[in-house]
């Protein structure tokens, strides 16, 4: 049996895992698991993932959860795979584990804060939260800027100034992307000013079209949908 | 020139590194870096780690931050680790990753807030907070539940049934390790119902000694210096 990829196209994870298949030619089959219906909570996913997120892979008997533990098993486990993804040098590969294990505490952190204090949190089922918001923006603003410092210095392409991305590229990049849900006023100020960023999306769009517009489609159509009734974060009630 | 870790035992992930290292036999130097005196922010440090955060290694012209990266390239570069720590089957690995990704934001992310919204606070600059204190216990008990009924099934000696421990053990266990600065009747009340996970604990501690006992010394010592002047949770002041 193909491998299955367990996925909600508005969890940035699930969207990293999916572009990365389709990149490397996998074949697989996508199971839709809608967050906003509650299907990660359901007695049968919870046993694909006890942990009722998305993603989650079955491949054949074999269940895994965890996007980095996923796109690096893949990576390790399926041919064909270009070694650029994940390097087989130990000094490369790890780099890039150490960026992915960064990501967790401190962009991913703050970025699922702000998103879902705002815009994606009444779909959820979540209050608006200015303040946490505001929190999580300071927290996305520190986090871009140290990986624009440390990461992307000079005229660097990719992460580490590598001449091709990696799985790091394709998971932070995701991870930017689902600022595509906020207005664009509050999208604008926060990436903005950072040019090497915005840059580097571009560049990570480009290495991996057209499979990471077609899985972010749904985000542009949820602004789109969005867009008449969007108000400034700075216009949210806050809880307290 | 040997390995150096640089590292403030204070620090879960530094103990974790630093047991890892003596256990395998791996000629290195530990360099300290005291996070109460500021160390970690010193101009000379922010060259080993840009992060300014430990554990950090230097091995040769090479330099690495994250200490689940950390462990998992010594585990990869150095002779002589045994695979059980970082098996070189796919499938183990990945489990294994999958635990440390994971841990990230459910484990430590509540760990951490607890002990510095409580304990090492004052230490650290920071002010004590029993909302805060609150809200991360309820994380921590939640992610102990999970580790307890997903990884620590029926006899298991180590997390996912492993019959030796994996550096998901080792990471996590000092993580847990850093409850023994809170009061004792908060540390019983906490960890006292997760009958499996104190067997790990001695688990773990058993399969490591006598590395992790002494690389521990530092919180028994911090305790004793409390213990005259320790409140309960309960007691802290709120923030607000």
């Amino acid at each position: 049996m193909k491998l299955r990829v367990f996925a909600d196209r508005m969890s940035q994870p699930s969207r990293a895992v999916l572009i990365f298949c389709k990149l490397n030619g996998i074949d697989f089959e996508e199971v839709r698991i809608d967050i906003s219906k509650g299907d990660h909570r359901s007695k049968e996913y919870k046993e694909i993932n006890p942990m009722g997120q998305v993603p989650a892979i079955v491949d054949g008997n074999f269940k895994l959860f965890e996007s980095h533990a996923i796109l690096r098993y893949i990576a390790g486990a399926f041919p064909g795979v270009s070694d650029h993804w994940y390097p087989s040098d130990v000094f490369s590969r790890a780099k890039i584990n150490s960026i992915l294990d960064w990501h967790h505490s401190n962009l991913r952190r703050g970025s699922t804060a702000l998103v879902q204090s705002t815009i994606l949190g009444p779909a959820l089922g979540l209050p608006l939260d200015s303040q946490a918001a505001s929190e999580a923006e300071k927290f996305v603003l520190s986090s871009l800027s140290k990986i624009e410092s440390i990461w992307l210095k000079d005229d660097a392409r990719f992460l580490l100034g590598n001449p091709q991305p990696s799985i790091a590229d394709l998971s932070l990049v995701c991870e930017i992307m689902q600022f595509e849900v906020l207005p664009d006023n509050d999208r604008e100020r926060i990436l903005g000013p950072f040019l090497k960023i915005m840059q580097w999306i571009e560049n990570v769009k480009i290495a991996t079209n057209p499979y990471f517009e077609e899985a972010h489609n749904i985000l542009y159509r949820f602004k789109a949908k969005q867009r008449s009734k969007q108000v400034s974060l700075d216009k949210l009630p806050s809880k307290l």
